[in-house]
């Protein structure tokens, strides 16, 4: 089978060196060479021709040197079109544009894996990026995510993910895909659960970065996070659906990846000058992040819209507050004062001698 | 009903101060005060005057004003005997005892809660502290446990706790006596679950430890802690049966916990240390920790001693490693080796398209 990567930034091209490197050790199951689609952009047209000379991507992952068997290629038809697995890796704001321009030429046996994190908001809906795969394309489309800072992988420090798979003919091809000793990858049939994972933990760490820069205890930012957690998997079930599994949250898609972005990620980091300084998310972004925009502000936004239009604010307080701290003006303090207005539930455990 | 709390170290002084607080608002459900049995100790044996008249605990909890309808008390007997609740806050290893001074004078239709974490351990078995409780005293025993540093509970900053209780109207009384606007509780009835999270954790922080010690990156060490979660579920489902449910881990008493305990406790810290030092653990104890001994080193070492005897150690490569580790001179770069060993599941969701 052959492989094509959709996307050559830093996780792109990473992953293109763990699946070339698995091409090598499993030929029998998957073609020798791994194709690697590089989006031209204006201010290097020849990045491909870069990438496959000096088997290396300067640009989005430089100093990691990428095994001979990765090509690199601008030519995204004919890279598509002869790819018996796709794997989609782009910016997921771009990603309706690159199913448009593919969908005439995938083939009608291939299967996807989306390595998108987002979600795509639409009325008062929201989609995953499998979904979106699934339903341009017509083929099934899984999707992986975990707690994985690209250059750490790169560089074979140990990690895990998660792949989402409804089907287990698949899923044993994407673990034969992607495992290595540094690169541990379970598999669960949640994948709507997990989706919502990579997407909705952004927001939690906004709050998490409230916290830091109000200088609260251990105990207000570990219930922050929790808390977070327990709203995300609500979210989930409200969205797609109640197969969505709390287990799925004890993955490496959830409580490691939640983990990650909480405590060191970028929103966190953003969330907590917004808190130290007063400085907007706009001027913040443009100071702190050189261009990039933050995720979890984004996500904020298309939740609220989506638990407002469903008249379902009461049971996220999390979420819904930390657009108000965000956009209105909030004060970041009252993001504490909140919690106390979490649903309750008593947890019953299947005990046999419950009374 | 007239509550007694059994300890007064910092923890047990927090808690008698926000069950004070409680006994006045619920009046028609406590007795007016709430009593706290002060142990005497050599150096200081007027320590439950000094608490009465200054309201406030000097020794474990200084600066902390403590309500007016706190009595604390050195009559073990007579605080004991008058109890409908009892609720116990000593260190782990001075349970036994304790049980052995009162059992003859608790009253008949006395409820208990333990707060102490930790397990006892005893030939291949290892045994709860509210099964203790339960064991000796013949009365219903319930558990709570969170993320909850005690002066930052004692200083009204916002934390969640979690109570394991069987009894469904029990539940309901604790969650009267312990609830305040600034510490939230939730009641779960895996209560065999939620001790093994408090006592296991510590074992897990110190393998977070040593990551921080070998400088690796965020993906590993998330990786870490979220293995770690793994194995305190599957060893607590080994110990004690398969009613304890992955869903308490997502707990206050579980994921909260685990996180502050491996991103700022002390077993984390003195781990990081001993991989950055190589200083054994009994003279990094010493220097670091004035006297006060390492819970995770101790779980490490009393969890070895049960896998082995029942032959399991390759079920929980990661706690086995930390044992070595600590005490057979094992590489500290080790954790990370052997977690490709972990046991594999594909996690199967209950999904309705599932193939």
């Amino acid at each position: 089978m052959r492989i094509a990567v959709l996307g050559a930034g830093a996780w792109g091209t990473t992953i293109a060196r763990v699946l070339a490197q698995n091409a090598a050790s499993h030929d029998d199951m998957f073609y020798g060479t791994v194709d690697l689609y590089v989006e031209p952009i204006a201010s290097d047209v020849n990045l491909a021709k870069t990438i496959n000379s000096a088997h290396e991507n300067p640009r989005y992952l430089p100093g990691i040197p990428l095994p001979d068997n990765v090509h690199a290629s601008s030519d995204l038809l004919s890279v598509v079109s002869r790819a018996a697995i796709l794997v989609f890796v782009c910016p997921h704001q771009f990603l309706g544009t690159l199913l448009d321009r593919i969908a005439a030429h995938v083939r009608r046996d291939a299967i996807a894996i989306s390595l998108i994190k987002g979600l795509h908001a639409h009325d008062a809906r929201m989609r995953t990026m499998s979904g979106m795969i699934r339903d341009a394309l017509r083929i099934d489309c899984s999707a992986l995510s975990g707690a994985n800072v690209a250059d750490q992988v790169a560089r074979e420090q140990f990690s895990e993910a998660t792949i989402g798979c409804r089907n287990v003919a698949h899923a044993a091809v994407f673990q034969a895909m992607f495992q290595r000793p540094y690169f541990r990858v379970q598999a669960t049939t949640d994948i709507d659960g997990l989706e919502a994972c990579g997407a909705l933990k952004n927001i939690v760490a906004l709050a998490a970065g409230f916290v830091d820069g109000l200088d609260l205890g251990t105990n207000t930012k570990a219930a922050v996070v929790r808390i977070g957690m327990e709203e995300t998997m609500r979210l989930a079930r409200v969205l797609f659906g109640d197969h969505v599994c709390d287990r799925t949250m004890l993955l490496s898609c959830g409580v490691a990846d939640m983990i990650t972005t909480c405590f060191s990620g970028r929103n966190r980091r953003v969330a907590e000058q917004f808190v130290r300084t007063g400085t907007p998310f706009d001027r913040l972004e443009a100071e702190m992040l050189h261009g990039q925009k933050l995720q979890g502000t984004l996500s904020a936004a298309e939740v609220h819209d989506v638990i407002v239009a469903r008249g379902l604010t009461a049971r996220f307080p999390l979420f819904a507050q930390t657009y108000r701290i965000c956009f209105q003006g909030a004060p970041p303090r009252s993001i504490v004062d909140v919690l106390v207005q979490q649903p309750h539930e008593v947890v019953v455990a299947h005990h046999p001698d419950a009374a």
